[in-house]
């Protein structure tokens, strides 16, 4: 089959015309691939940098982890699924027997096998799945809105981290497709303002596009203290973040502009330690540190399908390109321009 | 001052032309009333039946605990407020030293006063209020709508009680005003969907206006158990309800109607005790079952505020009459049919 | 093998010495039983009463729930379980795959099985096991004591259902074995004092070995109202109560015994609807009502096992017989008198 | 009257044999001091560090914060105290009316003043309180308990703020006063293991007396890791940590034992800020950071009140030394060597 392979540790990859498909256990299913978004995390694996490097990965693999399409065939002991099914994958392929996985934390297992990574991927024509880590989608659902299940799940999970979003103002700094979805989302699930920072000028678009007020954080005169002052006073600061940028500073800049008591939720992932005066901001101002690490199984996705197969969240919107398997470099490069999400379709 | 007065045990009231105004304690304001909504408890102690008699009245008493004005004079101990300062009132005067005072639960007061009932209330042309029950509203408020939070908040608490609404489907029974901003409230703080039983065909129509499907619960062929297998089947059920008629056999609709592990929010007052079959609702389904006294002080207030004055929720819709003192008595008829709230303008 | 069999819709049981040996499904192990405890839900079975027809049994089943031993031999796809594993069986045998399940619900799984009623059970030499229920118990457990785990698993539920039990005055109507794990884990887990209300004077003595006051709500002069007023005054009732007997009129003493905003657990499964004053106390008082079916899959088990493990928790004080299977009928009489777990050794 | 003065920023403090005895305010009450207990906070206004200057303090002003005593005297407006009651108080004297005390966290008020720092403090025979900051204690309570309760309040406010400690195993880096009353609560309120990392043999010694494993971690060969793997394998960490010593590297420490899904409570006030692997930690980990700022008013008092009158936490234990206003450098001195807490008796 035709797939994206990541050979060896170095920058770049490879378009394999004659891959072999993939094996199916008996308790899995084979999917034929209809949709496979890009993700951040792929263009981390694309030019092998530090973070990419600290997931295990052995060589090859296929890349892909975003991904829906339709069940071929089934393995034995598959007692849900039949040909035919249409499903989104959820990446984080747990054991089921673990600790975490024993306690309600499948997101977190630690036996947990990632898609894309260390477990064969999305961007081919076949992929093999576990059955338990399967979702089913509606009928009605459109599969490349499927495949966008798997990151809009992240911030699904930030949303629902964060406790309860219901009447409060809300500032994310990074206004990527998580943080689109995030402002969406915190519409949707009540919160009152949005606030987005994103140095990305079609981004900023996206981002009041839907409803949020959006800043260039890198752009001269921007002070958020003075943002603070002017519309958040009464409460002392914004309710809520979201860190969803992994840039220098913006956790920082969430730790001044949050008021006491207030909750932020780490979404992005920081290459380096970022410094944190604890005193003020966690003791004093007792300001609450969290962040997610992939979404709730399945509270995350049976949040979202409710949310979209009512209608009150379209995620659609969030896709700006759509290319085959054979434009992958290409898909690469759109996500450091004006993109929101790219859908690879590999069939 | 003119004033409607509760002279007796008996039905009716009387509008005094010149009753004292109150005093003033140094700890207290004096406000000029400038809006004052009936209440479904006002036209319970009107007819003074029997849930009128438990809240422990002495005669003569000034009716109205949903009040809104503008402060005329200040106590030699008020430190926040002055004249000029426009409030609303919560009817719950809090002693702010008992057990529930003392870990956040001030609605429930073990030495309450209740505004209205137990202290002289704001169908008057002037109330005095202790500073403390006092909530300043907005320049730009209209002051009606500050005579509508005291029971908008019941209906916020009765969400905030629910716990998280986000992504749930909501069976309200009954649509009487607070039935009515929970609709409202419901879908601007996440839920996907709002069903409301309400036999008043006008107040079907408010509910609709606000986004739920409503039906006549008395109506020939109404099937609830149909309702929930053709639209709720795959989580089993509603996943939240609010009880907001008091009227026989809704809880047990809702018991019927609602998915495992739901909550329900009891909300309205029923006049006898209602068989609960403990063993299949409480136990095995998990239903956990709630109820609201008034608003949280001062959150539900915040989360009202924070929502009107985002423009994400509008109260002046839910105001169908406007009346002067002395069309009180016809206020209290105008509750039977097709209203939502008639505000008394006393000035 | 030897078993004992409910062969038809009367009462009594049969005691098998030939029942045909339990097959083993490729995800099932089969477990050589070591200790079975009878339940009260024995007992109803064993009567045939009416709350035992409400389970959907076919006859002949094996009776038998609370059980443990080690698996002797695993089915083709079980991958985590070894012959010679010693494991306690969780007794709702969940899909996995219902609404319940994918949301962190599966005690209460919409398509469960119930060992010993709907599925083969304990009370046998051999049980068969889905791989997915059986609890891994340590090396230094006593078998006795993992087969305690499934009915004081409920007790875990319950206080965990409660919330937080830390500095709470609690009240407890039924002291047999559920409500005594819970005297027990209520002051390992933070509750300052335990009252039992219980008409049977050995487990009254059961009740205060373990700490608790214990008053027999039967006994001419009982006075609920003046423990509160003597004790319990100053937050204005019990802070917490678990009804654990299923007998008429304790939920009314639990709402008038707990002060406002307390919460009540019922375990106990009443046989009649129960009148509730939800007008006092669900909406004035505040009184949260919940109820428990089962144990957190695995909450509840892990927590149980973190405390038996580190010697808070002795369980083995609640075995007070020890029987062979063709001693059943003596178990089942023994319930009624002093007694508090009996354990049947099929083996 | 006699009391400790800090005049000026620098080191040391003065004692006054004839400070003007304070006024009363209308809502006052006027307090004659039994016992003060001397805080880390005070050695550090003492010396006059960095952390003392960052408090807003104007001089010269009456040191100490962990006071009780008894009523001589009220204002005219003070309802509920009496001359004669025995009160301890509240250290963070809330306004009641900003953002933060109006939503439940007055512990946190936006107006605070800080007694002993910014306000008059309890090292002096007398002590002037606002009404609203006494906390009335039972006439059986040893007064110097009562003085205990301000910092013993922030180990319940830690305790509280982790959520449920039920069945968790806890690490607590630093065992001062505030770490020991952690430890001790920790077992009452759930937990089944604590070990406490301290450098101090008398502070591990007085740990390990109740009920700890305790660990030098600057002994040559201490290994945090081993000891995660040899005792805590099954869970992947620790359940539970406290930061309770501000010392370098104690974070790191704790987010490195921590099992993933864990929760850090910040309760020691580090100097400098502190480098966080956000990524592995907060994301990947998904470990919660948090802090507390004083006690929750009155949620952690009335805990502390119920855990001490039922007798289950001795506070007793934690007193080392007694000492009058004059040996109060010889007090600070003690903190440093073989001490718990050290108590002044002004009077």
């Amino acid at each position: 089959m035709r797939a994206i392979i990541k050979t060896k540790p170095a920058a770049g990859v490879e378009l394999a015309g004659n891959f072999p498909e993939p094996d199916i256990p008996a308790d899995h299913v084979l999917v034929k691939v209809a949709a496979t978004s890009i993700c951040g995390t792929d263009a981390h694996l694309y030019t092998w940098d530090k973070s990419a490097q600290g997931f295990g990965a052995t060589f090859p693999f296929v890349m892909g982890h975003e991904c829906a399409g339709s069940v071929v065939s089934v393995g034995a002991n598959v007692t849900r699924l039949h040909a035919g099914d249409r499903v989104a994958a959820e990446s984080h392929i747990f054991c089921g027997a673990c600790y975490m996985c024993r306690t309600g934390n499948a997101h977190n297992c630690y036996e947990m096998k990632l898609l894309g990574i260390t477990w064969p991927g999305g961007f081919a024509e076949y992929v093999a799945l576990p059955e338990r880590v399967c979702f089913p989608l509606p009928a009605n659902l459109p599969i490349e809105v499927g495949a966008l299940f798997e990151p809009s799940g992240n911030a699904v999970h930030a949303i629902q981290r964060a406790g309860n979003i219901d009447g409060c103002s809300v500032l994310v700094t990074g206004g990527g497709p998580i943080g689109l979805v995030i402002v969406q989302l915190a519409y949707c699930l009540g919160a009152t303002s949005v606030v987005v920072l994103e140095p990305n000028p079609f981004r900023r678009k996206l981002a009041e596009a839907r409803g949020a007020r959006a800043f260039d954080p890198l752009a001269p005169g921007f002070d958020i203290d003075g943002i603070v002052r002017k519309d958040y006073a009464r409460h002392g600061g914004f309710d809520l973040g979201f860190e969803v940028s992994a840039a220098p500073g913006t956790l920082e800049t969430l730790l001044r502009a949050l008021r006491r008591e207030a909750t932020i939720v780490c979404v992005g992932l920081p290459s380096e330690p970022v410094p944190i005066d604890i005193t003020a901001y966690i003791a004093k101002k007792m300001i609450v540190l969290k962040g997610i690490f992939g979404r709730r199984i399945w509270d995350s996705w049976e949040m979202l399908l409710a949310m979209v197969e009512s209608g009150r969240l379209d995620l659609s919107g969030m896709i700006t390109h759509r290319l085959g398997l054979e434009e992958f470099d290409r898909g690469i490069e759109l996500l450091k321009g004006p993109s929101a999400k790219v859908i690879i379709s590999p069939n």
